[in-house]
């Protein structure tokens, strides 16, 4: 296999409306709330005590823990966010309250290089003893990504060498040795870390580390329910919550907690793409097509169930109920990645690409203060508020939550966009360009720096154009350019002239090579049609409708624009649609208008033999990412058809 | 208001393949059974304890009390079925297990009047101090109506000795004098007992205690509130679960645990019409309009939330989470019918009848062995199998139940079931016909003995006739026949000779009034179209949709007879329909085919831009009642419709 380098994202600037307005957010609004959170000087949020349970852990406060057994983690994902944010933009006052944070967490750490504040204040006698549910596992693995992402950024190894001290610690702890435990975590995370603790640091063991969670999960004896049997502990989660009902590389759909489904499969993948190792190859994309072809949503989200936050069945999507949440995700993202640079396919790609715009984006409100948690499809108000099954759907977005995974989640996204955008093959000359977003980027091969430039209007507009230029005065390169599965007729143009695109397409890439000099430019054109989205008809939830979506973008009828009763609705794809750009109220966006007809049966009696009447109307649809963003009400992806004979 | 006396259904006798069957089974294998469910003899059920409960109380048992704070109320309506039982069919053997019970009964009555086994068990020192939840009213008013069902059926007064006794105690420990307590039960029920027993005793002390409940229900201070601050209790239901949320005359919406607010409400409108109080004739008229305008399935079900076993919201009507419990459309039938003595409109016998026939019936199994406790209009089995949110969703109906209300509730609904059909105005001699079912009938009036002869194959078949015939040659009466809201061209003739019916229909009632002699004839011609109903498009479930109903009767696809994946079948009312008796496996139906189509798109992606692919089929639709008495499978009532535009 072909290793793939990403671009360091210290290189990659954007220029657009979403991506730099979105990163600004994080860096000018997310990351100092977020910082107050942790340090809990945000007045009528939900408490956190993140930095103060750190402090007592490391003797300098009296205090009582308080919060959840991940909370270290909160921490931890928001220095990932900075060491992102700070390798864009370097700040001194940013970096020195990082640094102080990171001093608290080199305090806090335990002689023997453990470090789990829950267990330090509340069980110290009791580590290690319930894998499945105290997350010590968990928390390391955040510790580790942030550790890279702070080294990448600021070149300072205070954290990192934190974090080896306690990857040290679980590499001799855990492991196929006759004294080492046979353990894995509940919540995979520690996979996938270990593996980027691995290739920042090129020690081995953290990829044997990794390796031996992912080959233990599932065996028989059953670690869970021997430890559980330990604990004289006889409640607890089905083995499938947690991935382990088989092992991986027997396991052919994608089963319980959505986020710990995503988060195991991202490091099964990265490390068959590091071993290739085929039977984890097989499973990677046995798994990864139950997933995208019977159990994800149009938007790109993930876990058709509130109860235990899961996956439930195929073909089993309810729009209301749908729980979608936005760490699920971003954990999918992980896993797209993944799959792109083990199978170098475009479509992974698309899949990478519709949950960004859609199903995550929608997590963070536009000011960049508020998150959904649960990102339905469709929304009643009434039902939110009055029906059981939906307690944990919201109509607006809240500014914090008890249970805070997901805001420093889509946080550290956003930061790291830039590394989801290109990707270059050093061996043979490749520059991938996975999304398309207007911005400047440069990297360098070993004998000369390349600046790419990329101009578009994308997502909104159709147009993709590109721009090299070398140090050296030109380059011999290969561009591949990713053709997104949604466009029908893709144009390519070099230096203005047409370039039959089929013959220079490759498992969905664009492929142009030549000796690129500053003049020259390729030009991708993406016709963005309005396309009528159908589910396959065992999707019972969706089938006699449509969603519409153009370009990557999924769109949604809000009561905001349509009115109420959205259920009576009509759309058709006979009649044209209109797209506009709006600068409005939603920070820039392409709507779509189009006739439809709103059908009504308002009598006396609740049933009647009489049809429903008709009227012709005129809808708005905005794209979903952006819901809920003015005044509350109903919302829904997935529009009636009409006249589908 | 006119009194109204229903005939006593020792009088009536039924020769129908519908109700003389069932009633049958009740007798011959229902309640045997139940008998020796309650005496803990039927192996692999679960274990009722009922009896020894008795038996423990009487001190004539060492064991331990065993099961529900409402487990004395399964043998109540047990001997309440064996009253009805026993007026149509005295049987020496079955009257002496009933004696024998009640005696047992007696044995366990406090010399106070008091009864609750599991108070006189468990918690004797804590009578009467959670009156939300201990349901000690609830089980004296099912002992009350008990008592009366088997004084009626045989003249023996010892369980009736019981319920006065009893309901003496509760008269004075409630009511609004000084020294009176001012609750009121969590669980209605003895509100409309007290008022039978006052019918059945003429004492006006019941007429009067079962009024101070109502009037006192909902009032402030809050009674559950505070009976809950002495207990030192904070935790239990919100008011409306209690229907307790505001004083009834206020109410304006059904709202809480459906069971509970339709026994309560068939209290209030029994109590309007003996009273005449004019606030209670509105509330009952308000309410019940807010149910079966906004809140009753199309099988006559109603309770649309597992959580709660309760009322939703207007229009919010899902048929897969339809909890429609079989007590629940048992509670409305009773409600039903005192809104149509109330009210005299047939509007509420329409209501009655569709309840019935759909939502009642389909509690039990055609063998009479099985039962469901919920009723949904649509069923996916690995959805029931496999989401949270179905969990007390049953693809198949059970033995028995922890909690055993519906099996006994439908028996003594069913042995009733004569109570329903005929009511006589005795003032102004008018014999009205609410239900139709082939039987005799025989009623006197103060001078003469009348038997009344109804032929017909209802509910297959669309003529019912009528012939009355006096032990004293002849005599003057009218006949009110109901004109059912579904028939769109009823026709009446009169020994032959055509009437017109709209000029003698008032109210719903198709009038005949004459000197009736043993060859006179009146017929009701009452053509069953297939009817093509929809319900009001508020209703999200349902939009788009249609379900199939002839008569009284409502269809539903069986995967059975139809393959799965029956939300790929789509309908139309422009295809004519076939119907057909068969005898078959489901006891004699009559079964709707027709042409309609399968619509499918089962491709390789689960989005896509195609459109699904139609092909003809046949379906076949049989009456809800009878679904679930084949192979196990997908069921779904309201089914999708083509080209309704």
């Amino acid at each position: 296999m072909t290793k793939m380098t990403a671009l360091s994202i210290s290189n990659i600037t954007f220029s657009d409306n979403l991506w730099k307005k979105r990163q600004q957010l994080i860096r000018e609004s997310v990351i100092p709330y977020q910082w107050d959170t942790l340090n809990d000087n945000v007045p009528g949020v939900e408490p956190s005590h993140t930095l103060e349970n750190f402090r007592i852990a490391a003797g300098l406060s009296d205090a009582t823990y308080y919060g959840m057994v991940f909370q270290d983690s909160d921490l931890y994902k928001w220095l990932e966010t900075v060491g992102y944010s700070l390798s864009m933009h370097r700040t001194e006052e940013l970096e020195k309250k990082a640094d102080e944070a990171i001093d608290l967490v080199a305090a806090a750490q335990e002689e023997s290089g453990y470090i789990h504040t829950y267990h330090q204040c509340v069980r110290p006698d009791k580590k290690w003893t319930n894998l499945r549910d105290d997350h010590e596992l968990y928390c390391a693995g955040h510790l580790m990504e942030a550790a890279v992402a702070y080294f990448d950024a600021t070149g300072k190894t205070v954290l990192l060498n934190v974090a080896c001290r306690f990857a040290d610690l679980i590499s001799d702890l855990f492991g196929p040795g006759e004294n080492q435990m046979k353990g894995y975590p509940g919540h995979p995370e520690i996979e996938l870390a270990l593996l980027k603790l691995y290739k920042a640091t090129d020690n081995i063991k953290y990829l044997n580390s990794s390796k031996f969670f992912i080959d233990e999960r599932g065996n028989e004896p059953h670690y869970f329910e021997w430890e559980a049997a330990q604990r004289g502990d006889n409640k607890g989660t089905p083995p499938s919550y947690c991935q382990s009902h088989l092992p991986i590389r027997e396991q052919s759909s994608i089963e319980g907690h959505a986020v710990r489904a995503v988060y195991l499969y991202t490091a099964v993948a990265e490390l068959a793409a590091e071993t290739g190792d085929p039977e984890l190859v097989e499973a990677s994309e046995r798994v990864w097509r139950n997933m995208t072809d019977k159990r994800m949503y149009v938007t790109g989200g993930i876990g058709s169930s509130h109860y235990h936050e899961s996956f439930s069945f195929d073909y089993d999507l309810p729009s209301d109920r749908a729980y979608t949440e936005t760490c699920a995700s971003v954990g999918l993202v992980f896993w797209a990645e993944r799959m792109l640079q083990l199978k170098e396919d475009a479509s992974y790609a698309d899949v990478m690409e519709r949950t960004i715009y859609n199903g995550l984006l929608s997590g963070m409100s536009l000011d960049g203060t508020k998150y959904f948690y649960v990102n339905p499809l469709e929304v009643w108000p009434e039902a939110v508020k009055t029906r059981n099954d939906l307690s944990d759907t919201e109509l607006e977005r809240q500014g914090w939550f008890v249970c805070a995974c997901c805001p420093p989640n889509i946080a550290r996204f956003i930061s790291s966009f830039g590394d989801y955008v290109y990707a270059f093959k050093e061996d043979r000359k490749e520059l991938q360009v996975n999304l398309y977003a207007a911005g400047d980027a440069v990297f360098s091969t070993d004998t000369e720096n390349i600046r790419v430039r990329q101009t578009t209007e994308y997502p909104w507009g159709e147009h993709v154009s590109f721009t090299l230029d070398s140090d050296k005065g030109g380059v011999e390169l290969t561009v591949a350019l990713r053709v997104p599965g949604w466009c029908r007729n893709p144009e390519l143009k070099v230096n203005g002239e047409t370039v039959d695109i089929e013959d220079v397409t490759e498992n969905g890439y664009a492929k142009v090579h030549r000796y690129w000099q500053k003049e020259d430019d390729v030009t991708l054109f993406l016709p963005m049609e309005v396309e009528w989205i159908r589910a396959d008809t065992r999707v019972r939830e969706n089938i006699g409708k449509t969603a519409l979506q153009r370009g990557p973008m999924v769109y949604c009828l809000e009561e905001h624009d349509n009115g109420s009763e959205l259920q009576e609705i009509l759309v058709s794809d006979e009649s044209p649609c209109d797209v506009t750009f709006e600068e409005g109220d939603l920070g820039g966006i392409n709507v779509i208008t189009g006739q439809g007809y709103r059908e009504t049966l308002h009598g006396d009696a609740l049933y009647t033999t009489q049809r429903p009447h008709r009227e012709p109307v005129t809808f708005k649809a905005v794209p979903y990412f952006s819901w809920a963003n003015r005044t509350p009400g109903e919302m829904r992806v997935w529009l009636r058809e009409a006249k589908n004979d």
